[in-house]
């Protein structure tokens, strides 16, 4: 496509919007994760020469090479120099939203558009799980324990950075702790019980080893005798002026063995020694356990986090919303679908959000490049018969921020710690039915009236062109 | 805990067997895939300064550092001098069978575990899934354009690479093409139909820049308006002496698109041109629309394959076999569960694959450490009282290899090409019924019943030394 473009001459200038067009998990909120690994890709971004060489070797099905050698030079030249808006990660979004908008030469917006949907596809999924996850343990911490089911390397780092911004504690992935600056915790694989002659002494050499972390994994032979075993060293432990940290379960019926291993824990003098559990937990296990009574502490969540095992994939998708000759006007651009959910959205799109007696009221998408101010009134997108007015005191801000300037990066990354709290902080300014996990409640996303409008004539216009032709 | 066995001079000789208990998918079979990855990270293992400068910095609970010196010194000395052996990639593999076996200091095969897990669990998913949807393509080209959906960076080129291997004929992800060698194919995006003032001059376009290769999306608006103008582009190529070579439908009803769409084409003339389908394709969907007498002649599958959408992860895990003192005897080892498909097997694990009248007959799991010659005898692994004799008169052949020797790689690792003609090879020399997506036949898979004896003395001898102590 770029090679096409370059050959037709048209070096117009484009604006993409990056957008999803359902909320995952069937849920009542997604939070925007990526930015900062998206902005770092369109920095460095540049044809090096084995790029080049590489490419000039392609060859078509008629057996010649692919592109033509003025277009590889046009590559070599080519210097990253679009605009791009973003909403800040850690903001909560909603479907239809654009994520991120990216404005410059059609050649260049377009060849973005994998990565750009790779990078913020994926850990928009994860901060969105994390936080559901967090949610769900109300506020005990959650370690994240996926790196062996991720999807590579750095889909494992990129899981482990989305899943610390969604709430979760720490990470077992030692490199995401070095890389990333998020804290690491872990407690000990069955391998270190089962290198002692028995469980007893592997507890006991653990205590040694780190007389201050003394968790133990109970569960390698059998989970309540585990328990008692774990007892038996912290006794040692107090005895030296230590306390037993936590005992993990891994395995079996965690609400039941959780409640027995308190009880034990408890008659033996160990109210502070706190219950890890592990084992293909979610949000739905989690909130099950609860319900359950569990007596458990802290959480270890792993493949259901890392891999977003219920949806592994957001639809994430980057439409062409408006083109124009250098100069010229804007021609905005649309894609046709049978299912309305599914026709894009036209223009340089930002997004309003409305906030009334303090709390999110509503948010509208409209396109910036009009040139007019937007209505407040917002056309929903589903079924456009229902049309709801901002209330005339409710204030608003607009979310999609300035990240390039031809080229130039003009915004200052926040600290994935900034993050995570932002994501605390705008959760919490919503109405809290959206985070329920059945059912939850529709926030109200729509169009401007003006953006409406544009659209509905962009459509009839495009059908207009969609007859069969006579036979 | 490599901090604890350094700690507490546990510098024993170790044996780790990484398997996985459950076919992914409901499936009858499993292609192992990874390896090449597992290698390079293995060989190129190293604590370098900033590795042990992070390291140093970590604090334990009680805010002292978490590590004496004199184990970073140990961990900065950390030369790689492990064994390992391992199934070859592209190999068909079955639940409980050691994909890959590593022998060596404790403490190191400990340290390899989480990565091991991530390259191997992931790959071997992808490559699995690849299969299947491209036995259900029946021969078809499926084309990968996972990226966009893929969990990170090389999340996407693991991906491409092991859709290859599986049998995907090609990937959209150019960067997949240049580092590891796969055909690169892709269509157009509905931007570039969005781009041109119709979709006629769009097709135009791409036709006057890739004459040899035109292939034309044609649901941006309306796919069989779309169909129309393709042909109509077509007329003109074929005047040039070219040819239409293919249209994409990528939305709607694909099995009645495809189907009017191939009489639009047939009656204009074009029929040699083919039909690609994508949008959300697995190997069931596919296998739906075969039998609905879809008229596609490729296949283009992303998200579905590239997260293995229906599950995200292989439940693969990294247990210890076998302990000894250097020069001492082998203990072995066994990791206790409710359920007896959750206990570990014991020992240094090979994998016996016997063959009988030209097709595989069964594998038997191993301990090659016993020094003794393994039996005929094979018994089940969920249901103990399953004895079944191998027939005196089958062959059989060994499937872990040598990979490292004391830390040496002594393994050329054959060409992604290569493993994929290994998996259609291999899949062939088994009972046809594995490969059935509904119920497949299950392939004989158990434990020599030498080795099969020592567990249940190990469980028995564990299980003495779980009952609870008396109050």
């Amino acid at each position: 496509m770029a090679y096409g473009y370059w050959k037709k001459r048209m070096f117009h200038e484009a604006v993409f919007n990056l957008f999803f067009r359902q909320q995952p998990f069937d849920g009542g909120y997604t939070i925007v994760c990526g930015l900062s690994d998206a902005i770092d890709y369109l920095r460095y971004f540049k044809f090096e020469s084995d790029d080049l060489k590489y490419l000039n070797e392609l060859t078509g099905n008629d057996g010649n090479p692919l592109f033509a050698d003025g277009f590889l030079d046009y590559l070599e030249q080519l210097e990253f120099c679009c605009n791009v808006d973003a909403v800040p990660e850690g903001t909560v979004v909603f479907p239809h939203e654009p994520l991120l908008r990216i404005s410059g030469p059609l050649l260049q917006c377009q060849l973005f558009e994998g990565a750009l949907l790779n990078i913020l596809n994926f850990q928009t999924l994860i901060a969105t799980k994390s936080v559901r996850i967090c949610l769900a343990a109300k506020g005990a911490p959650v370690l994240e324990f996926g790196l062996r089911r991720a999807h590579g390397v750095d889909g494992a780092l990129a899981a482990s950075r989305a899943a610390y911004i969604g709430g979760c504690a720490a990470t077992s992935n030692v490199l995401a702790g070095k890389v990333l600056g998020i804290p690491v915790r872990g407690t000990q694989a069955h391998s270190w019980v089962m290198s002692f002659p028995s469980e007893l002494e592997a507890f006991r050499a653990f205590a040694e080893t780190m007389p201050g972390n003394a968790t133990f994994l109970v569960d390698t032979y059998d989970s309540i005798s585990g328990v008692y075993h774990a007892v038996e060293v912290g006794k040692s432990l107090r005895a030296q002026g230590k306390e037993l940290s936590a005992i993990r379960l891994d395995s079996g019926d965690l609400a039941y063995l959780s409640i027995q291993a308190r009880q034990i824990l408890d008659e033996a003098g160990f109210q502070s020694t706190k219950i890890l559990a592990s084992n293909d937990l979610d949000e739905h296990v989690i909130g099950s356990l609860h319900e359950q009574g569990a007596a458990i502490d802290q959480w270890g969540v792993g493949t259901k986090l890392v891999t977003t095992f219920d949806q592994p994939a957001l639809g994430g998708v980057y439409k062409l919303g408006a083109l124009r000759t250098r100069g010229g006007k804007w021609q905005y651009k649309i894609k046709l679908s049978e299912q309305a959910a599914k026709i894009s959205n036209p223009g340089s799109l930002q997004i309003r959000r409305f906030e009334y007696r303090e709390e999110y009221f509503a948010d509208m998408i409209y396109n910036e490049a009009s040139g007019t101010e937007p209505s407040r009134v917002i056309v929903d997108i589903a079924d456009v018969t229902i049309h709801r007015n901002v209330p005339s005191t409710a204030t608003f801000r607009d979310l999609l921020i300035p990240i390039f300037r031809s080229g130039e990066l003009v915004y200052k990354k926040p600290s994935i710690h900034e993050i995570r709290k932002l994501v605390s902080d705008e959760l919490g300014r919503f109405y809290t039915g959206i985070k329920r996990l059945l059912n939850p409640h529709i926030y109200l996303v729509g169009l401007d009236e003006g953006l409406h409008r544009l659209k509905v004539n962009l459509i009839q216009e495009a059908r207009r062109h969609t007859t069969e032709p006579e036979e």
